[in-house]
């Protein structure tokens, strides 16, 4: 992927060293030190949580060939949803960020599962899909998904990137303000 | 896939034998005799109706290595829609979720299409799209899905087990309560 | 796919030579001359535009193994969304039909970045998701998202067939009236 996007996004080409480090929240000496997805998880200071599985006849990933398709995830947190409702009227632009990152962060519990136990097997985030209960007039889907995003990078690096699709829902499953589902390649 | 969920999922641990048959409305002595998806199908006494070609520059399904990428499907039934509207103003909960297992049915005969002529062909279930026409206030949306979950796995068994999402949408094609689309590996 | 599909669906088997070439605007002349993506691409006197990288963390597309996953694409043309808004109310369908075909230039733009400079090198146009921003009572999506089935159809030809998804959406980023996303084979 490196060199394909090379020579179009200077945004990205300055993306390294320091200015990840910064994003993630790791010195660049933490991140010269902790080169796997564990070791920043546990620089980031995150637990995952245990999987709960679906209540209904799905399971939280699918594995074809090298391709781990996650389920959608919702904002679950300590047994409860993470700032339920629509976006903006319920829930600000802020914490809708802070439910897509839950979902992220749900979206790697299920990835450490499907792995055999360690987030060092993904080779990369192929692509995310982000829904956000929206208002008919909120159109900032991709600010609320960046949220997501954002965490993946931390996580995985420059291997984290992704395709993305963000979109408006009126409503999602159990009132959450954001639904998230992905691919990822081991 | 069994392999990796097992050891997190007591409840899909219990789920085999009597209590898969009787999800299905089959005896575990149907289940013994009839093994392949295609005499699940007819012991469920299901019928699947001819494929209908879109009208419009696209088509039912593609096939790309293993994977067979079935399109959106909507609750078509003897020629109209079944259970028009949204959720819950317009159409009930059972009625949706009855809509959803017709989605399924139209899927799996545009599955048989793609595996010319059979479903035993079939080697899993790996994702269901299930997008649900609803209210603002309406939350449950993978309630409704289970209609079409269900379903594949009364048809193909813990092989029918996938990885799902399951949203709102204000409206979609047709005046349809749900529309589903799909990812099989062969 | 060819093979798969023959059979079903007399409406395909003629859409062949003139009418084909009709569709896309094109004489059969220009099109036994023009073979490939590109010539048909100049037929049509597209230019492609420029590929603005996003504004955050993730990527224009994504390959793995012989698929691009293109990320949702927004009507973005000479610098600012065409048509903006919900159909119909702030949009006409010839209008967002027209965002749907802008779309689907965006995306070959990435589709030519991503194949390192020509569109020749797609072998297929594998899926479609199509999202229309949508009043609760608007139930035409399809129509909508043919604007974009369309052009695909007239730049690769029989190749441009797709599976698809078409749903509608309450609102979509920067009041776009359509996202498009997408997966392709090379």
């Amino acid at each position: 992927m490196k060199e394909l996007t090379r020579g179009f996004s200077r945004r990205e080409a300055m993306m390294t060293g320091a200015a990840l480090a910064a994003g993630a929240g790791l010195t660049t000496e933490a991140l010269a030190q902790n080169g796997g997805a564990e070791a920043r998880l546990k620089a980031l200071d995150i637990t995952l949580p245990v999987v709960q599985p679906p209540v209904a006849n799905y399971v939280p990933f699918k594995k074809v060939g090298n391709l781990i398709f996650v389920a959608g995830q919702v904002p679950f947190k300590d047994g409860k949803i993470l700032h339920p409702g629509r976006v903006p009227t319920d829930v600000s632009i802020d914490q809708a960020k802070e439910a897509a990152r839950q979902c992220a962060i749900n979206m790697l519990a299920v990835l450490r599962l499907a792995t055999g136990g360690s987030l060092d097997a993904i080779k990369e985030c192929v692509r995310l899909e982000g829904f956000v209960a929206s208002d008919p007039s909120f159109t900032a889907q991709p600010a609320i998904i960046n949220g997501a995003s954002d965490l993946m990078v931390s996580v995985f690096g420059d291997a984290g990137r992704h395709a993305r699709i963000a979109v408006g829902s009126p409503s999602l499953p159990l009132n959450s303000a954001v639904e998230l589902a992905g691919y990822f390649a081991i």
